[in-house]
């Protein structure tokens, strides 16, 4: 790519490097050393390429002892002189040069801004290096993978959706956060969670009370849930994002909070549930950093539409997406061998419906957070 | 909705309403208001009804000496001894019930949450009270403008997308917030910002730099753009929700803080501008409460691609909806008077394209925090 105008443009002095926190120095390590391979490569007149680790179901597998999703051997050589892979060749070196220049820099940036960072015309010719950002996004993922490092290290970052609230103060970017006054919109888990932002300074919680959406946080928040049962809570506005993963595993990991998940009753519900605990099959490499093989699923369960005696208004029925969806998970190696997960599944088939956390408030406003929660947590009633 | 089983529950004790926040008095008094005036006709042997504002385009009107879209004076009559207005007549009364039990319980619930705490069969019947959420939102908006009541004094939120960073202080739920002080993510800005849930405490921030997406205010926020510029810095989350817009509104007005908008230069972008400013026509009722007629667009303008000299590669071709919707807006009263708008709009058409904020990265990283917005804003550089 040394014929494009921005590889032109001058790094940060070398100087600065030497001021770089050690996570940064140990990918921006990374990052030169693929390059190195690359130049090397071409200095010895050998095809220059690139080991891409395949990210695909058939090269994932379930770790049963360390029980999370793990990445297989299998990789793709992609190789400059090949015409149907000079392209992405050439767009993986792109995407570690942009990575390079923003840990230089200092400076993050989201997905969408690395693609334009990196969009240009190259020279001489009327090729773009990316023609959209979908183009641009599995670059990124093939190069987390390469150097085995996260996004977040590679100074990239996706959404922040998320919150948490409870007793936990933690210093983030230099500010030292009480999450238990933080006001009715709880502190916002930012998408870069690791140690050189967020540090945990004091924690009284004794657990993590993890929920799917924002209105059920609100809920619990609201009701003050965190304060009588002293716990953290948090929730990642649907599936969660990765900085919420990552803040969970390492509250968990680093300070021995255990993990409950309140979810949805339905397959999306279930799978959020299996990405928090094994991690996912696209980014599998990124589960031994990520993944909580304790965390707990305390509901909603398809039994408890008798057990709580709700109405049949609150029942949404099973479509055929759901129902397809619902035998994949039941057939996931790391669900296959638990009883109670398949009956939890069959249940929920047999029922024919599904059900949201926000069907309890058909009970009363408050029956989740003041009922249902504190009877399973002693009862020690959730799922695996 | 006497026969039905909700009903039958006991309301808060009678005690609990002198205790009531003076916005929830007021707001309970509106409720009990309009159940008075159902009951009176019943006992008058008269039709109960009620006069729903109407909601649509053909009742909207630009006040122009206000600057604001205003609700005209048409209502529609919904009648109990009509076919086809008996369902929507008892969803309205449902809906004000509902809203009176989280005032009288003190607790707030989402528009889910509502439809949850409302859904039932009728007793005796088959009959849902509702079938979907979708037929409970707008009974919401309905009991809204009828009552002129936000939603957020009826106890029901929206999202709480939106962030704030800067120089300023507030009490919200009792907790003493200071916004500089709030790590990476910032203030999470509650759907919810009346004066009993959030009061300013002290505020240094000359004005108010509000930005489209989350993605570009963290770039803000990074180069610390708030602290050089003695400004708060707020994003909506795309179209900001109604927690943002009031907040924006309480800022404006109470703190007389000027509000500048950089957003793209897309018909979205217009139409985000043209909503903070003039209010929605949806909801064309909230206006008086959230619409900041002298809020200004910094940009991205449609002349920034010649004069900051962006690549090529940088632009989006506008499709069919982007043109009819760029012509829709040029045609919207409030800017159809407006030469400078007049020529943004042309341009954009002329040139055929698009442009994201995201797209000034192509620069540089920080060309939007340490270039463009300084310049625009030291030369008065806007379009209003």
């Amino acid at each position: 790519m040394a014929t494009t105008k921005r590889a032109k443009k001058p790094a940060a002095p070398a100087t600065a490097k030497a001021k770089l926190p050690p996570v940064d120095a140990k990918t921006l390590g990374l990052i030169v050393d693929l390059a190195n391979r690359v130049a090397a490569a071409a200095e010895k007149r050998r095809d220059p390429h690139l080991d891409i680790p395949t990210r695909s179901l058939s090269n994932v597998r379930f770790n049963k002892s360390r029980k999370i999703i793990e990445m297989g051997p299998q990789t793709n050589c992609r190789q400059l002189f090949n015409l149907s892979q000079a392209k992405s060749y050439m767009q993986t070196l792109l995407v570690a040069t942009g990575c390079k220049a923003l840990i230089d820099q200092q400076k993050t940036t989201s997905i969408r801004g690395l693609y334009y960072l990196l969009k240009h015309t190259i020279e001489g010719t009327r090729e773009e290096t990316f023609a959209t950002q979908e183009e641009c996004d599995p670059i990124i993922e093939d190069l987390e993978v390469s150097l085995q490092s996260l996004r977040e290290e590679l100074h990239v970052y996706a959404s922040n959706r998320g919150g948490m609230v409870g007793p936990i103060t933690l210093i983030d970017s230099g500010d030292e956060i009480d999450c238990s006054r933080m006001g009715s919109g709880g502190y916002s888990i930012p998408s870069i969670v690791e140690a050189d932002i967020v540090r945990f300074k004091q924690c009284d919680a004794k657990f993590i009370l993890h929920v799917e959406k924002d209105t059920v946080w609100r809920r619990f928040n609201e009701d003050k849930f965190w304060r009588k049962h002293n716990c953290l809570l948090t929730h990642g506005g649907g599936q969660p994002p990765r900085g919420v993963r990552r803040m969970l595993y390492r509250l968990h990991h680093e300070l021995k909070l255990p993990v409950y998940c309140l979810l949805d009753n339905d397959p999306w519900g279930y799978y959020i549930y299996s990405v928090l605990k094994q991690g996912s099959i696209n980014l599998a490499y990124e589960s031994k950093r990520m993944a909580i093989p304790e965390a707990r699923f305390l509901g909603i369960r398809s039994r408890d539409y008798d057990r709580c005696k709700l109405s049949q208004s609150v029942q949404i029925a099973l479509n055929d997406t759901d129902i397809k969806r619902a035998k994949q998970i039941a057939a996931y190696p790391w669900f296959a061998g638990k009883k109670g997960w398949q009956k939890e599944i069959e249940t929920m088939l047999k029922n024919g419906f599904k059900l949201e956390v926000e069907s309890l408030i058909s009970k009363d406003i408050s029956y989740v957070t003041e009922t249902y929660t504190p009877e399973r947590l002693a009862d020690a009633d959730w799922l695996d």
